[in-house]
């Protein structure tokens, strides 16, 4: 780390206050080229892939300015991430709201441009089906694992006929096409009425480990994290946030609430958890503002995301330092 | 119509409060079978053409909530449209919401049947291109009139590349098709910045006769009536009223909204002002409830609802009399 | 005038900033000896005659809030109220609010008691049903006349069976009473759908004049205020102004809200033109906080209530210096 | 059950999306005969006995709506009660909004029926007043047990004066008239502050289970249920479910919220751990839809009858299997 | 107009949706030096003298991502403003808000800088305290013109003592520093009750031309529009759009709402009436989002501040070309 | 207490309902001379010290109309404060909205008159820099100890250059000014992203107890009672309040949200805790109804204001009988 020039520092409040200015990701300057960043913040405003209530579209820009409220060191473990790498903010993924295969493409491509400059992302949603083709851009040569904090499944296979592409599918395709290791994945917080009770039979078959809501109460955060780390192993990791893990009652603004999920703050325990695992990208999705009120879900999207992003530099501090 | 016992009446206050019971268009009965009506009360909660804020999927059970409001007969012009014609309600158009091109056919097949049980279809959106399918399953021999209350001209060509469906676009298309005659549609309220001076360019050369809202305000709505009659003259007409035609303090619950457009009253007026016009159909579109308040959007939805099917079910009335 | 001390001057915005300090109307006094005044602001927190959305019970608190706003002089007649009359708070009625009857019967002593202690009452309500109490105790040995700004007549017969206390009926059983000179009484911006065309015919046979809205639109606010002379004269006026004839736009926190009335600017103006008329009292109805946002229908109650203050005001002046 | 074609299903959301369609409870069918069901599901639109905020009329119209989320099978029981009992909407019981009584009599009338037809009722409200008619309309021969999640007892004796019937006042009613056995009556989540220090006396007196809020958080939801059935025993069983037993932020929309109450997780693990009692009806109470936002009152409400509606099912099924 | 390059272009709806990506005032590059810009457009976040309600320190923000919905070309002038001015975001003045002698010379010295750098600045605010350092920042060798579109006149004196600085004295202090030249300012829908009737007198002595909204509505816009024109003259022309001057309806968020003031429409029939006067800059002040719903007020806040972008590069590119 | 008669009592439900009648905080009587009471409950509406979201000015309006749900006795603690203490309304302090040093005074002399009349304060606030000029008001001989529960410290120096006085100081200013003692201080609740990871350096070298969230929750609101009693120990103590020490979905309507914070059920657990304590004085501060829905941050702020006010009362009245 000889040049520290090339560090990126948010906007401080005393020059400008957090109300003000430019409302980028963390106050972080907007770049274009993915080769200046460690770590590109992106925004995915696609909501294409949702069954039920929308507006994810907009979550990617009510999250960046939640995000501005964001300092520098986390409280807990006092990770400095504009110190450990370069962050910036990378921008929104052009896509095409009328298209959902055109999308599909936009978004694997541009994280793909990421994925072969070298940087991790880290992204801000849009519904649950634009997981899958980030997962595509950056798959790599082995299959990844996940960590999904989610209160569904999404390893549906169709809807409304033979329709594979939906925000309750995308991770049976992202198994099935081999970019997620089903052994390696983890599900905290399913719960939520079943079309059957079969529903949840595939993901098992195929090793997905599912946390539902009554095991995650009877464990406790901690012990999620433990489990996390067994399962996670030291493969490279995605961490997958649905807001709508959380109650409703943090995360109104969402598109399919479920009563009876967990608190920021154990969200917060667990995603801290994830520090010593291998992580090489993330996002928080399913922030739908038109649902939300004063800001309280996008608020929770962009500390979330902080949280997320202090483990992955971390993650990438250390590799680089082995 | 000597079966008068046929007819439906909506459920009186005095039976069940009007805030109670079941949720239909207007409280009438849901019916199955379009053969048993006149007149088609029909939701089509679709937004996938929208290209900016969405959540019209929501408008149909919104406005039905609202028309529960609706009383039984017209206060301006007596029209009791229950002693006219049978109306019910028909449910909604049973949508894939991620797949448009699927859902273009299933909206076409739905009014295809009701068209061909001899019914004419009222319909709230749902966003604007919900119109094209519409106007497709409704086509006859002969192309249509159209009377759309709007604040875009929605002829635009593509969207995204070579995107032909767009919430913009649905009247170029049934221009093209054949399916409305353009020298019989007249636009009103059309304002907004423009992509380009040219932009209504196709429009005019069609012979769309576009009233912007400044010829607008300078005719007034009595004039601007006259001036439908004059363009529509005697051809089967289908009246699209886009709330985003309105103010949007009378419409805050929209897709795209335009500041510096006309009041309920005035387009109570103008939809008054339709006695007479040969109409065959009609729908109120682009109702988006996440971004209304206390239900007004709805109410205006509801209530402009009912003034079109009141001179609907008159038209219909007239043709059978003669 | 001699003892001008004794008039009741609101708290200066210099004193206390106008967001702070007690909330009572206008910043006035609270008194409990209506002796004390010639102008009492009352609050009637009830909505028990409400057959649609309710609520109307926190009208007055949050009038009084958005009244805090309001300065000491009309600006467009310079009437300086609290230089002409002892005005205050006087309080609200202790309303019963599970028993409509107990209500009516506590609802006339309040204002009987104000009457004869030689006040006249300015009131925030609370449903229309409670003019009718108010009326009751009120009343002297003349029938009283009435200008009514409504969307709806409130001149039904009965509800639900044979209820004759409803928010739909007061004005009816007032006549009946003897205590309105329907032959006095002006009804503006009647509208909505009906029940059935005869809806109105009691109304019209008693003498009632009823400005419908269309009838309103194609009169105007000026020549509305001529009419308004020409029927009422010299007889002692109430005023009762439901908020539900303006536009819903203007005042969405209501019961029943019916697209396509009149603006508040429009309402200023016919208030405006009551001076000159003999008021003995008046009402400002149905604002319904919970359906309202950001206190814009309070802050509209609030408005009309000092207007209604300045001409009550004038109006007493001018018959003491008679 | 040999005619398992008699069961009803909800409609699915492969057939028309899930905020589409007839909103019905459930997306059940709405049948009008008792005796074509098991459980009858009720809508009761009546907050006539509040004495702090209304709106709860609007409930039932709203749960409604967000019930059209619920799927088919119980997460975590696995219990799917679709297939063990015919369910259906009944539709909402025929209130009469302005007179009190005679809802009274209207609300036991509606539920005897169902009763007699041998249907066990389910029920969105409306105040916690209503839960008293639905008690005396389905009272046998025996007193019934009751659970009663709440913050407040219910069981004060009048007010303003001898009023006798508020939404504070109907288990003192339904004890003294034999009703309920006050022995096998438990009260869960009793909070805020008190009138007077002998507010629960009555309630004690009585033999009436009160587990207070500081109790329950040093039981836990497990213990509280095992305390349940302790008191209930064998018992016929009502349950009865005032949402302002949940802390505010999972219910503001309701009448009377009081901060400190327990989370939508641990109400429905404790109706769970109904399973095993003899259920014979169940309601959910106090959702106001007026103060509630983006539907998440709405939302616990449909939840949490659809958890009763689990172990009713289960009840129902059972006794018949014996 | 050689280098045509040098013009700035908004991002296209077709490139990235505009509900996406950086949320700039009209999707225009961020630049940081005024000298590459004729036009700058500014956000001034900043409430510390307000009065009454506050939260326009928020108005920037919302005003930008509202913003993103304005086109290229006026639908009514056809005026192109990127094709005649090089227009950009100069971002938001670093101000201080505990700290208000402080924050005006920040203000002013940001203003100096575009204005030594031969740019003409386009603000939204803000409250309306912020027009005065503005004013002193572009100052020059003769006082300015100013049209002032608000209903309140904010020339008062002092406020709580001996306070110069609020948003209800700016103008006063500009005219006492010679900054603008009363004779040439014109007030445009004064209105909302008084402290006294002597309120204005200030304002009337100094020569400045108060239109008060009942001339208003008597003038009707186009008359305004000459009155402006004929006090104006081809002075240097300033113009401050205060939100609160429109009704509030169509500007429920903002501070010190006045009902009964004009619609968007004629405040858009004012603005373009500008054209041919001699503009070098302006402001849309007092957008208050906590107070808003569904962002009307900051929709309605970003199109009048694109109309005055209208007239204002209009007015640029006919002075360059004589 | 010999004359029990200057016992204030609030006025009682059954006497007026909850939501009307005067809005005075606990429905006491609004006194002038704090000489007549021994507990003032005082509003402070004041944001000037807020660097991110304001609007806590209209925080004690809002907390009044909520304090109006509040009954006579301590549901938990059976303490009867109306029994204890005479308790009245003071009033809001006279705030100068513009003028930052100038309300530092007013505020600083408003409170010297109460304490020198032999009263303690009981606060709703306004922003947390308010509490700074209150413990100048009431310091004595000796320095004080304060349980301070808030997400932030409050112990920065200076903001936006050399300013010393914002809601991120006033504990530092309190302590260099010997108003404090720090080592006799507790703060509950901190967290939040961190300016740097040496944030809270000068809070520990003063001594400051310091429990960070983490902490928090390990402990476990009963130890952290324990704790409070540990460091207080008989010194005079002031309760502050921070409303943002709770979870943002329990106090959404504040400035600066912090996710993952403590519920209303565990700090009403920490403030009955405090019995057996010195208390002074308290405040509930940062409640910012802009923000708020339903009112829930307002009940929250009344509800802990209540808890309060109950172990203040109590500690007064043993300190009296000692």
């Amino acid at each position: 780390m000889a040049h520290e020039p090339a560090f990126f520092r948010p906007i401080g409040g005393s020059e400008i206050p957090r109300f003000a200015g430019r409302s980028t990701f963390m106050r972080l300057p907007q770049i274009e080229d993915p080769a200046e960043v460690d770590i590109g913040l992106v925004g995915l405003p696609w909501d294409s892939g949702s069954t039920n209530r929308v507006g994810q579209r907009h979550g990617p820009r009510e999250v960046r300015s939640a995000s501005t409220m964001m300092r520098l060191v986390h409280q807990a473990s006092r990770i400095a991430p504009y110190d450990l790498c370069r962050v910036a903010d990378l921008g929104d993924v052009p896509v095409n709201p009328i298209d959902l295969r055109d999308t599909l493409e936009r978004v694997e491509s541009f994280y793909r441009r990421i994925h072969e400059a070298g940087a991790a992302p880290l992204t801000a949603g849009g519904d649950h089906l634009g997981t899958l083709p980030i997962l595509r851009g950056i798959a790599g040569d082995q299959p990844l694992a996940m960590v999904q904090f989610d209160s569904h499944s999404d390893t549906n296979d169709t809807y409304f006929g033979d329709n594979p592409y939906t925000h309750g599918t995308p991770f049976r395709r992202a198994i099935e096409e081999g970019i997620l290791n089903p052994k390696r994945v983890i599900q905290v917080g399913i719960r939520g009425s079943l079309y059957a009770d079969t529903d949840l039979d595939w993901a098992h078959q195929q090793g997905i480990r599912v946390v539902e809501i009554d095991e995650y109460f009877e464990l406790g955060p901690d012990r999620v994290v433990q489990e996390i780390h067994r399962v996670v192993g030291d493969a490279p990791l995605y961490v997958s946030f649905d807001v709508d893990g959380l109650d409703p009652v943090y995360a109104p603004g969402t598109g399919t609430p479920e009563i009876g999920g967990y608190t920021t703050a154990e969200a917060q325990r667990m995603l801290r958890g994830l520090r010593g695992l291998n992580l090489v990208g993330g996002d928080v999705m399913e922030v739908a503002p038109p649902f939300d009120h004063a800001g309280v879900t996008a608020l929770a999207g962009a500390t979330l995301m902080f949280e997320i992003l202090c483990v992955l530099a971390n993650a990438i501090h250390e590799r680089r330092a082995r």
